[in-house]
């Protein structure tokens, strides 16, 4: 049996022989092993510390090692640890999460299913759109319209609604029934296309899709408000609205999956309606729900869809779910954080400084290798490019966002590589002067990187 | 804001507002709030207690309310909440118990990929199956075959996957690639067909489907080693070897679902080899994990079924995982559940009771609407028919497993009701008053059930 005082090296070993890691090849590698977190910061086995510029992985929102998430947690292990929601048995803190929930969500999205996370969510979400058009007598409705970039899970349905072209061609997805349409990517429109042209085009891009494909055939649209591991791309302003009108011209239903703006990270618990302007037939969300403390995900319906559900069913039952569906643990995590939250305003926090931080990474663009800095409120990208005018990305062989991370990492900073780009999604309390030392370490890895590039005759030299 | 102290009433109404249930049909109903757990005892929202004849949903293996798994959970709440687990990123709970599950594992299912549940891990076996055979270059082997009955979870493919017609019909499934087989279910074989060709007949079927559908297209066959949530149903020995067999002669993978049988609930941490004489080539496991206490689920993965991955791969990732894959806080737990299960002989007393529920149950059989008493272990089924010589299963209105568990509960047992099934897996530290106490319950509900119906003019009054 593994001893708890293993050391580096004997850890890094049993991590070669015996864990598979997510979203990896599966050659020997070395590996970094964090051991400890506080605040806006982790520390990694060799007792390194670093800004976590990601918040976990856009999750750990309330910031690490809060004692009262963790007293909550084990309050709720050692009173009831689980048990079954099945039927018609409960547990109190998944019907007052729930509740809760419900108060913050946008129109009548006040029915709520629980998962185990984002994945399940989607999953989920498909399944009840299923669900909800055969019940009702539309069993034609069952084709998906999602985005290229987009990201909706891991799960063979939620993974097939992906459109990241690097995750797609070695596992077999679902054939036949889902449809991508382009990403709204402002940065990326083509030349001589106008802002607004480039919106116009998106939004008839769906229409055109539906029609294509006849709205009598097409359940749902599924979209993040950002499109996030994508690449953080904040759609033109007007996207969101219109395409939730096109949306409810054609009996098609809107799926705002907002696993990473919910709960803060936009300024608002939801963002859908207070940010984004809209109000979706279904909202799934996870990570901040706990802040990563315990998984739990979940979906929140419109009371419309539940109530057409429930006059039509005659007892017929909405065979899905989880064992851990409603987890009590989990769902006492999520009560405590949307507490901690509120107490702290930490809402209002995001509005304040997320601004500050768009700003603060904007100067940025002064970079020869930096082509976009983009994001909203506490999500953000710097996309790199091997020639600024022509915005062109650059040659894998460059490992652009590989070499930014080796940079930042040993000057305290932990950002997340994507191809050409760096994201950030720091825990939202982080003050104005963490963001500056981000920032700053940001700045002198890039300055860095673009030496080393010119060094090896990669960039030209400076003019 | 719900305050903590909700009356009862007015929670069931928030319940009924905003908490969707899984497994449930959409109009409102009653329900029961469980609030504690102790030991193999929980208690409801009006204090009644009841022995948990479910184990909260064969789960909650080392039973309710151990202080030690919540300060497990807690102190690694604190210390590291969570942290991507993708690409070179890792952190110590989830090596230790790679590599504590790789220690217990048959064969060399040494790599283990940690998901949030029973679900997601049969999802990412089969996108596991999927991605081996598209590197190792047989993109055509992506059929799977299971059985009727089964159940493997309730995303879109591993729902596919389930076999139970209840709920099948309402939600679209895969379509094409996925093949149901008969269950081997003793109880129901045909007349006058001996236990020895019944077992021959599932097993040929099994291999007839292969060469239907061509073995260079079949990527894997998947089976719970005891249909659980089908009702228990407990292949005829020697099934489980001859179909590996069947599968090793035409390359076809053999994924041993797990998430019911495995840590401790058939006597060993993995029941496949001890229990069953198999080494498959890949164990999905969740639930006895971490006794429930924290949603985590796992794949334990052939190292020979890795390696010539990790070979052919050159670079290319397996792009799959969660967000909550690999959770530090999940994982706590599970070691810590794997230490208790050590320290206290859990699997050896499991071998030392099992037995004995499995013949405190059988006198059942005395009774004229008990048509079979079947199991393994600590867990059970119950079948109630309206014919017993002729195996009727009763009419549905006879609503025959809900009357029953409106018998037991308020003497002090809860079991799961299963259409005409009530099915037992009571946590693994129960003692033998404790089952004698069980079984007393269930005879005495079914003998007032029994009355009932006789009242009813269901079944003919006593000869």
């Amino acid at each position: 049996m593994p001893p708890q005082d293993l050391a580096n090296d004997q850890r890094a070993a049993l991590d070669a022989r015996h864990l598979i890691h997510p979203w990896t090849d599966f050659r020997e590698q070395p590996v970094l092993i964090l051991e400890e977190g506080n605040g806006v910061h982790v520390r990694d086995s060799n007792g390194h510390r670093m800004i976590d510029g990601i918040g976990g992985m856009w999750c750990v929102n309330i910031g690490y090692g809060r004692k009262e998430m963790a007293q909550a947690i084990a309050a709720q292990a050692e009173k009831l640890c689980y048990y079954s929601p099945f039927g018609f048995l409960s547990n109190t803190p998944s019907i007052e999460l729930a509740a809760k929930l419900a108060s913050y969500a946008p129109g009548d999205l006040t029915r709520v299913f629980f998962t185990t996370g984002g994945s399940t969510a989607v999953d989920t979400a498909m399944r009840l759109a299923s669900f909800y058009f055969n019940v009702t007598g539309r069993p034609g409705k069952r084709h998906i319209i999602t985005r290229d970039l987009a990201y909706h899970g891991s799960t063979h349905l939620s993974a097939s609604l992906s459109g990241k072209p690097s995750d797609r061609g070695l596992i077999d997805l679902v054939e036949g029934t889902i449809h991508h349409i382009s990403a709204p990517n402002p940065y990326r429109r083509p030349e001589g296309v106008s802002a607004e042209a480039f919106l116009d085009q998106k939004v008839q891009e769906l229409e055109d899709k539906i029609l294509e494909l006849g709205s009598e055939n097409v359940a749902c649209f599924i979209a993040e408000p950002i499109l996030a591991s994508g690449g953080v791309i904040v759609p033109p302003a007007g996207y969101h609205s219109r395409t939730l009108e096109v949306c409810r011209r054609h009996d098609v239903l809107y799926i705002s999956d907002e696993v990473v703006t919910g709960f803060g990270r936009n300024g608002a618990i939801f963002a859908s309606e207070p940010v984004y302007g809209i109000v979706p037939d279904m909202i799934t969300c996870a990570k901040g729900l706990t802040s990563g403390y315990v998984p739990l995900g979940a979906v929140m319906v419109s009371d419309r869809l539940y109530r057409q559900i429930a006059e039509t069913t005659e007892g017929r039952i909405f065979a899905n779910g989880f064992t851990y569906s409603s987890h009590p643990v989990a769902c006492a995590a999520g009560l405590k954080n949307l507490e901690i939250m509120e107490r702290e305003g930490i809402c209002a926090h995001v509005r304040e400084v997320g601004p500050y931080f768009q700003a603060a990474l904007k100067p940025l663009m002064d970079s020869p290798i930096v082509g976009d800095v983009r994001g909203s409120h506490l999500m953000a990208c710097v996309e790199y490019v091997s020639d600024k005018n022509a915005r062109t990305v650059p040659p894998q062989a460059w490992q652009i966002a590989q070499r930014i991370i080796r940079e930042t990492m040993p000057r305290g900073l932990m950002v997340r590589p994507m191809g050409s780009m760096v994201i950030m999604s720091p825990p939202l309390i982080i003050t104005r002067a963490e963001i500056d030392e981000l920032v700053a370490i940001l700045r002198e890895a890039t300055e860095v990187v673009t030496e080393q590039l010119r060094q090896e005759g990669l960039l030209p030299l400076k003019s």
